[in-house]
């Protein structure tokens, strides 16, 4: 069944990238075929200086190998060998106003007897506007609902957890849903998880098209790119000091390329920065904490 | 004697942050003073949008306390109670001909009984010009001489090992010298190993000015500005991924912005960059490696 998820990520691929070409309407993917010396490789296709992307990466990879003794220590996992593959975006746009969005699905499998999938879809705006954000969630939870009651609330808070930035004590964006480690159950096959898998590949570029739209509907400043960079810069804390993902890639000897492709064309640090009373920056900084329910306060704007 | 330390750390920082200023002629530092709750606190002190610098701090700290578990694992070390102290220094500059600089010098006891210094000067050009790299060496290797025949050598394979990006296999500059658990002997005693940590000190800004001057007698381009800036992005991966300094401030609750001020006002990453063959980037890139002679390489030049 692997070399199924692996054909059918690739196709996932294929279709993201389309859709993402014909929303940014100038610029295409350019890619790069790569191997790994101990078995598989992959598709890295970037994006650059594109009418709506700034930068953006759609990554498929299918690697496998001996587990090392660096990945039993990184992964805490026992096996001899190992297979992974998945499909890994991360979109920086140029616009202040429409947020950066990542997107990882992922099927792992250990011998052959171990297994299990793995993903998600978050998104960080540069300036957090609930609505926007409410309507993105709306958009995850549909799919989720489609193949379990409880995948939501529960992958939603995982998100939470996950991409957060202790040091700073914020969360990276607004969130969105995080699982690891899904396997089959009674209640659920294995066609029905790589299936989730796909319909939430599927919906990706629909939801940025939707928070492009939304978020292009304002105009910005010369103030909001520098808000915007410094926002940047914060993601780039979050992956190259807290992301296990990046991490196990950069200790493992991953291809840095398409690792490091997650991180935006320009990024900022000012010292101590602090934002005006009441500005839209200070508000974006009060909505950076877990356990915000975007649902609920999305209907309640309405 | 930790107090005499402090004060002597102290007042290297105001004679640092005198001649740093002098040599900008436009900006001035902004001091932060801050306390940490579990005892101590220290000097932040920013310069950003000068003449000579887009962004540097040099920071003092003095902090004490007990020691935490988190503290126990992350420095390998048994105590009960620690205290520190140690001027901090990350210089970026405008110019791309003129170096990124660092400097630290620091001083650690554990509950009465045992102490050491640490410390290093090493710069990191954004593009490596042997002669300047040279002349830098020179001037650290002359401060190294007062105080012991080996310390240079021992010191600069130290920083060749310490400032290497491993996921990148490149060092992050031209070194420079590190050291670390410095204990006085029969051949050196305690006073003299301060004294050699204000004396690396007092030479910093002599051999800032001095890069300043060979950088600042070249013309540059916008296009020299992008490689300054994808340079400056190896700097933030090195320092967020691997220096083990913020690595333990992140992890143990130091003060954020002081230990990210190290951090450039502007980075940037762009997608399996590969420079020109023969040009002065891809040159560059063959200098960024361990073990390299500058001192003889130099001496040729000459």
């Amino acid at each position: 069944m692997k070399n199924k998820i692996a054909q059918e990520f690739q196709a996932l691929q294929d279709r993201i990238c389309a859709h993402l070409e014909s929303l940014d309407g100038q610029s295409n993917f350019q890619e790069d075929l790569w191997q790994r010396e101990e078995g598989g490789g992959g598709r890295t296709r970037v994006i650059s200086h594109g009418k709506v992307f700034e930068k953006g990466g759609v990554n498929f990879s299918e690697v496998h190998g001996p587990v090392t003794d660096l990945m039993k220590k990184q992964l805490k996992m026992e096996g001899d060998t190992f297979y992974a593959t998945g499909v890994s975006i991360v979109l920086h746009p140029h616009h202040p106003f429409v947020p950066i969005m990542h997107m990882n699905v992922r099927y792992f499998q250990l011998d052959e007897t171990d297994y299990w999938f793995g993903g998600g879809i978050d998104m960080t705006p540069h300036y957090v506007n609930p609505a926007q954000a409410g309507i993105f969630h709306q958009g995850l939870k549909k799919i989720c609902d489609k193949y379990h009651p409880e995948f939501y609330q529960k992958f939603k808070v995982w998100a939470d957890d996950y991409f957060f930035i202790p040091h700073r004590n914020e969360t990276r964006g607004v969130g969105g849903i995080f699982y690891d480690h899904l396997k089959a159950t009674q209640e659920i096959s294995k066609e029905q998880l790589l299936q989730f898998a796909l319909d939430l590949g599927d919906v990706f570029a629909y939801l940025y098209a939707e928070q492009y739209e939304m978020g292009t509907s304002k105009e910005f400043t010369e103030e909001h790119i520098k808000w915007r960079n410094l926002r940047r810069g914060r993601y780039v804390e979050f992956n190259l000091v807290h992301d296990r993902g990046t991490q196990f890639g950069l200790k493992t000897g991953g291809r840095i390329e398409s690792i490091l492709m997650s991180l935006p064309e320009t990024a900022s640090w000012v010292y101590d920065f602090k934002p005006i009373t009441n500005s839209d920056e200070e508000k974006t900084l009060s909505w950076l904490k877990k356990d915000v329910d975007w649902l609920s306060l999305c209907a309640k704007i309405k």
